[in-house]
């Protein structure tokens, strides 16, 4: 019984927020795309990056692992569906002029293969479909490296 | 920077299979509540235990803490989604005579307030809704002690 | 060919702004229900009318007929989801000490039976799940005489 | 009051039936396309129509009319609804070697701007994301002339 064990390490979630002033939404996930900014715990917990950004997208990385499996031997759709929010909340801050509070309202997401540790590395990327004055919608999709679908969705962004 | 470590250990999720012969979906929920079956792993990963299930319904409580923030300094809604979508799924199995193959096919999720390391203790409740020979609808809500709500969705299940 | 034909009738559906001065959420809806205010033209459209209202829930009541049909001989989808989006926006409205510009952000719908012109008569009701000061989350059902589930769902309202 | 009025006409939705044999999806939708099938009744009722179909897509146009409007002075998002609905399920049947029993389970729509008689015509794309054996996901838009996007959707359909 819990004969397998991992450790990780992650950084001080606020101190993000130092790094802030100045900078467009695009510069901001760009620093963090470099590694010149922390990832945010979530990421060191379940074990993505993100590795492309440009305006309107965003591109995290994912190794799944047993440490995502669920109680019927693949991954737990938490994973994909964590991945997609991610990757469309960062598409979305890429288009902004500057930092402004936000909040995912909502999200959709549909599952179309099983992922497992046969899968190997997907990428996830999301992908802003409208951005308005106070609310965007975004879209995302996880594909394997011979670009098979996982798992899509959509979600609702509000503007604080 | 990476100042915070976290270690964990799970069980081997394929583990679970020698223990499914002979037992209705819901004899195997309530052995996994009580401990007498294992966790599986994403629940060692993210912190998230069963702590209640009945015909119909399950329960997991949840922790929010620092590993599971998002750049943004509140909890990722990765989190409640994943909580969503294990009580949906489990609330599913309790209805099933038989073990059967099934997957979930989709879930949608609300966000109605950001859950912190300062809200305490979560509890997250999953609910069949409809039960259909080969595919059910379920949903889910998770809630503070105060019964305040953080996040509500529903999913679809297909059995395979 | 073309052998059915119907002629429906409805009102000006801008003549509705000259009453709501000086009267909360629930009054018009209240308004609505006993015919004092006239119904909007979809429900003319669609056959469906507001029977109940309270703060923070709405009903209406339709009877499937072969001019809701879709190509495989069933009533499209678009009439519950359709019941479903008025029943929740309607239930926000109750909640409104004074009206104000709102949108609904977007929904979704789970079908779970098929309706036909055999169903008979049908209810559906909308309910508040959370009000918030900017956003608020809704859901519905759809439900024949014997309480059978044809159809639920959910949706993200915003105050403009 | 009630100083609009409409008639219109429609076919026996059971007709259709006599057509299937022998024909594959896209071969029905391009007869259904063509005028060559009758549309079903909801089309008539609401006022659009299948206008093209190749594998994998099907696009209808609407003209939004006040016969459309909801209470609070817009189309009532149940027609972008219905119409993408519509889009994403003749989507899937053009997928089809030989017509089969199918239903759609759910779907999802954001709402990204407001319909009014002023937009003019607009056309509502469907497609398919995923084709399974047993279950398809497909997206669907509501855009103008322009291009401008009204409305964008998923669903998740079960062949039967």
């Amino acid at each position: 019984m819990a004969d397998r064990t991992r450790t990780y390490s992650w950084d001080d979630p606020f101190a993000l927020s130092e790094h802030l002033a100045g900078r467009s939404g695009l510069e901001l996930m760009q620093a963090m795309a470099s590694g010149e900014l922390p990832a945010p715990p979530i990421a060191h917990t379940l074990g993505f990056r993100l590795v492309e950004v440009e305006r309107g997208r965003a591109v995290f990385e994912c190794q799944p692992a047993e440490f995502h499996y669920n109680p019927i031997g693949t991954v737990h759709a938490g994973l994909p569906t964590t991945l997609m929010d991610s990757a469309m909340g960062l598409a979305f801050v890429t288009t902004l002029e500057q930092p402004v509070p936000w909040t995912t309202l909502e999200l959709k997401a549909n599952f179309t293969r099983a992922l497992t540790v046969e899968t190997g590395l997907v990428r996830c990327t999301g992908t802003v479909i409208h951005a308005g004055r106070r609310v965007a919608t975004t879209e995302a999709r996880v594909e394997d490296a011979e670009g098979r679908l996982y798992a899509h969705g959509t979600s609702t962004i509000l503007v604080l």
